[in-house]
Parts: C-alpha cells; structure tokens; sequence
C-alpha cells in the first residue's frame, strides 16, 4: 500500500496538529491516544514513512521496538502497573485505522482491554497522564 | 522477576518438548501456538533468557522484531491473509501465561480475535498450517 502523507500520524510528525506526547527523538514519537483502550494508553510511532510493521525497513523496526521498551518501562514506573499490553494491527483487516505504523501500549489485561478506535477518552485525564508518563519515560531515554 | 529455565519456551528451546517450528535461526525460533486465537497464530520468541519485553536486552529486541517482520511477511503470503495482529503480554496481569517473552502473530482483525490461552487447537490443522507457513517464512529470510 503507498503511503498516505496526509494522514493523521504524519500530521502529528509535523506539528499540524495537536498530540499530547510523552517523548520525541530523532527516530520515534510516542504520544497518547485518545481514544484509549485502558487509562495510559499510549502510542509509539516511527518518523519513517511505512504504512505496516511489514513494510518498515529493519532499522526503523529495531529503533522503534527499543524505544517501545523503554516507553514501557517508563509507563509501569509512572502508573504502577504490573502488566502492559502491545498490540499492533498491520492493515485494515486486522484493524489498523491509521495507515502509518504504529505500536499500542496499553496497561491492562489482555481480557480487560477496552474496544479499539471505538470512543474518545477525557482529554483532561489524558492530559494528566501524558504528563506523568513523560517524565518517568525521559528517565528510561536519559 | 528471574527467569524460570523450566519455562515451556525454554524447554522448546533445547529440543526438549516438540513444536511445529516454522522458522529458526542463532537468535530467535518462530512455532506455532497450539492453543490459537485465530488459525496460522505463530508465536516469535528470542533465543535469549527473558522473561518480559521490557526485560529483554535491547540487541535481542532488535533482531526478534525484525524477525516478526519476515514471518508476518511468510504468514500473509502463506495464508493469502491482509490482516496480522500482533500482540505481546508483558507481565501475569497483562495476561502473560508463559514467563519467556513472546510475540504473537494472529492472522484476524482485532474484533475477532480469540481468548487468549482459552483452548486447544487441532493439532492436525496447526501441523498442517505450519508446513504451509515454514515454506514461506524460509523465502523471507533467504
């Protein structure tokens, strides 16, 4: 599939529109999402352009997944949380709603875990969140 | 929490209980889950000892998910599919049942996916996709 520049991720990547983020570096962005599946909710996301895991060149994939380590490292150090779901839907078959690539974190129980992309969340609570998260995640990048 | 070198996934790992391995290599072994959420689940995991992703060093992760890539690539072009979910349970309170970590790949959409760890598959059918499946992941890594 080609790569759609204009959706919503690549809008984020370029500061056209809002996000609430939790860490940025020249590889990655990891950012809240707002409609979450659990409270923490969060994404992680490559600045290469690829649509799926599938179609990520292998360096991305490797720096990607490392900062999604440390993204989860960061949210079970913030929230106090024991388990974290990792989901990642590769095409619309399996879900995926944004056709760039990107990785679900989502502190909960796999039998727990809310519907995906189904409704907005608080944005002050998630707001609240972000900011917790952020700064325990830039002590797992420092 | 330490790693439990009587794990199942270590025991896959030294040969000795049985899988239907569909790929294998120095850093990672690809099997099928016998306990499927959706037919062609195939489960990634590092050769190295760890029992989180969050645990797992860094170089580990790198190769393990460029490997989930080359077998999501096997898995579609086996099973003529558009959709992989992947999922990997970090912790019990996630759902995480066997304490190595492990990555899943679910040809289905995120609605339709099964419970997790709920039942046995039919060994005839896993053993069947795997063949399937081996023949097209071994062309990705070529």
């Amino acid at each position: 599939m080609a790569y759609d520049n204009d959706n919503i991720f690549a809008k984020i990547l370029r500061g056209e529109i809002p996000a609430f983020k939790v860490h940025e570096d020249e590889n990655v962005l990891a950012f809240m999402d707002i409609m979450p599946q659990a409270d923490g909710h969060v994404l992680v996301i490559p600045k290469t352009p690829a649509v799926t895991l599938l179609d990520l060149p292998a360096d991305a994939a490797a720096t990607t997944i490392q900062a999604v380590q440390k993204v989860a490292r960061g949210l079970k150090a913030a929230l106090n949380v024991e388990g974290i779901v990792l989901m990642q839907l590769s095409g619309e078959a399996a879900g995926q709603t944004v056709p760039h690539v990107h990785f679900h974190l989502i502190p909960t129980h796999i039998h727990h875990l809310g519907k995906h992309a189904a409704e907005m969340g608080d944005m002050d609570k998630i707001k609240a969140l972000a900011e917790k998260i952020k700064v325990a995640v830039a002590a797992e990048f420092a």
